[in-house]
């Protein structure tokens, strides 16, 4: 059986409308000769009547709502989009069916609000596929062991549709949202960036915890296990977005040497404040300042350790609360506000020698100072001021030749 | 343990005032020493954006939408409802859960939209009740053997509290409402109707069934069959409503005699219209008459057959269909418009001779033909002219001295 998995996203199930252009992707599908799975959020965005966010806003008092509650509470806006959605989709001429994630063998661990999926049965979903229906999973839930309903936390219907698509081994998992798939960079800052045609799971992990804020990487994580392919593409569109695959199958599919293109994309994130404290290691000093930011629920970056100090970074909004802390400690932090972190994203940094300095010699060549540095496997992170950092992001694209 | 389960329909759960009086209710069985479940049905009535009829209307093609996701979308009112009830409980300090009817354990048949209960395992409320929790119930919903989710149609919440009721073997069931409970008579056509203290199973399934809407039968039905006690109530009051109690149990509580009281209320039902039919029973002819009726989906009542022909009465609405049956059918009916039927309901009429007499007795002496009458074991139907039927309820409530 060729199985497809299809989510869409609240955007794509708000308005009769998006609905509709939905089903045309359904509809071709079903021409393709897949056994289709749909995956939906619930519909619309805050504001909307069956949002996630106004489900929660009429709690009169959401902080004495147990989670357990809460998630019975969210799961219903998945159901009800799913419900309107299978309406119309009866009305086209499919058969299907809607299942709640408890329902398609979702099941997780009892952490509610932020689920882990432990394993998914999908053995009545193949039932109902094997019958010849569309079968239209509400998204972003699950159920314990106990029968309690879970949510998956933000991006949960992305993890629905990948875990699914595991599953069920489908042939690929189709993202659909608003826009047509990956670019090598913001377009509003870079006005030359590319849609990408493939990148790997690597790649799109960095990418989306760099800001892109298009598929969710835990997501990703899962289709990753089973190198199953994920399509992240527009509902407005028949275009086939942006492929998500393995290395070794992106490799295959577009070769490529340093000359043409090391880097994949560039993303950025403003609203970022470096923190540097004078401390030897003695007496545990540096330990303790991470002990006590961790201790605060105040996430760092950038975090660098040398024999005479630490230095990292806070959001501009946790700012005041890590001085306080640090000031608690005895430390007298140097504070350098208005900092921006531009990201390189590339599976073939790794392989590559000199990346780096093609890196600085870009944003030496604009004036622009780097502050700090961190690399992994497949990025490279520069922390820059936030004034430099659209001058950064278009010195990068154009350097690495990512409009060609 | 003792067990009190207090059911809140729709309108005493729809603001956050209903809501905080609906809890006062709560906080008196806690004190008197109860472990409470509470039945919610979704909140407010047509229009409020979560009610049942509301979702519903999400559909832009409710007829393209199949039952069994139907009931999946109206299952998330009553959840909805519920998960806004709990955080309101937890906010005044009462610790609570939330369960759906398939986590309580209600296990039904799957007659999607009308199911009907087969079992109910409830461990899981005992477990809650055990830790000292509020449970709070989704009404109107449980879940078919496969797990499909089902609603247990109009009225379903009192259903959901009474089966509750006898599976928890509870010491009563509240059924709160907007009224102060069963009354004597429809108080807007009686000025002095009172409120009954008590009433019989037998007899408020009667009540009920005749127009008094207040309390559904079959969840009547459900808890007469272990003797669970029923509380209509209201929610804006501290009053304890009518108690619906065993014939032995009331013949105990209020022993009467003919003198004093041998009916429990009068109700009526406007809009009827009685059809006649000239034909012998010969070659099926009054058979064919009433199997037309059903094929039709006629609802007949008032039916009488004599050797010469048959009477019967529907309601307006289906007054022009049924008389296009009966031409269909080559006969000629009668028609008599704008009747009404009075019914005179009380659990003594069965050992008490001489009953219809006073009724006919009382009706004479207003000049009000009776057009046709019918009778059971505790209930007296007459069919009047419509303009006669104020008359007629009054003239019956006095001369049983329903008022004393």
């Amino acid at each position: 059986m060729r199985i497809i998995v299809q989510k869409f996203g609240g955007t794509s199930v708000a308005t009769q409308d998006k609905r509709l252009l939905a089903i045309e992707h359904i509809k071709d599908a079903v021409k393709d000769g897949y056994h289709v799975v749909v995956v939906v959020s619930a519909m619309g965005r805050k504001g909307d009547p069956y949002a996630t966010d106004t489900l929660l806003g009429l709690l009169d008092s959401a902080e004495h709502c147990a989670k357990r509650e809460k998630d019975l509470l969210m799961s219903c806006g998945e159901i009800i989009s799913a419900v309107v959605f299978s309406s119309l989709l009866t009305e086209k001429g499919y058969d299907n069916c809607v299942l709640t994630g408890a329902q398609a063998g979702i099941l997780t661990n009892d952490d509610h609000s932020n689920a882990q999926i432990i394993t998914v049965t999908p053995d009545r979903i193949l039932k109902e596929l094997e019958e010849g229906k569309v079968v239209i999973v509400a998204g972003f839930q699950g159920a314990a062991g106990n029968g309690d309903i879970t949510t998956l936390g933000r991006g949960g219907s992305d993890t629905t549709a990948t875990a699914l698509g595991v599953a069920l081994n489908a042939e690929v998992v189709d993202i659909f949202t608003d826009v047509d798939g990956i670019m090598t960079a913001d377009p509003r800052i870079v006005d030359d960036a590319k849609k990408l045609r493939t990148v790997t799971y690597a790649e799109i992990c960095n990418l989306a915890y760099s800001g892109a804020k298009v598929i969710h990487p835990r997501s990703v994580e899962i289709a990753m296990q089973k190198n199953i392919p994920v399509r992240v593409r527009s509902t407005m569109s028949k275009d086939p977005g942006t492929l998500i695959i393995s290395q070794a199958e992106n490799d295959r599919m577009e070769p490529r040497s340093f000359k043409d293109q090391v880097l994949t994309g560039i993303t950025q994130t403003a609203n970022i404040t470096q923190l540097k404290v004078d401390c030897a290691p003695t007496g545990g000093n540096q330990l303790k300042v991470f002990k006590a930011m961790a201790d605060n629920q105040i996430s760092v970056d950038f975090i660098s350790v040398t024999p005479t100090g630490v230095a990292f970074t806070v959001s501009n909004e946790d700012v005041e609360k890590a001085v306080g802390v640090l000031l608690d400690l005895g430390f007298q932090p140097e504070v350098l506000s208005n900092c921006a972190k531009v990201s390189a994203v590339g599976a073939g940094i790794a392989g590559v020698p000199g990346v780096m300095a093609t890196i600085l010699e870009a944003l030496t060549a604009e004036g622009i100072e780097v502050l700090q540095s961190a690399d992994s496997h497949t990025t490279i992170w520069c922390l820059v001021r936030e004034e430099d950092m659209v001058k950064a992001v278009r010195a990068l694209h154009r350097k690495f030749k990512l409009h060609a």
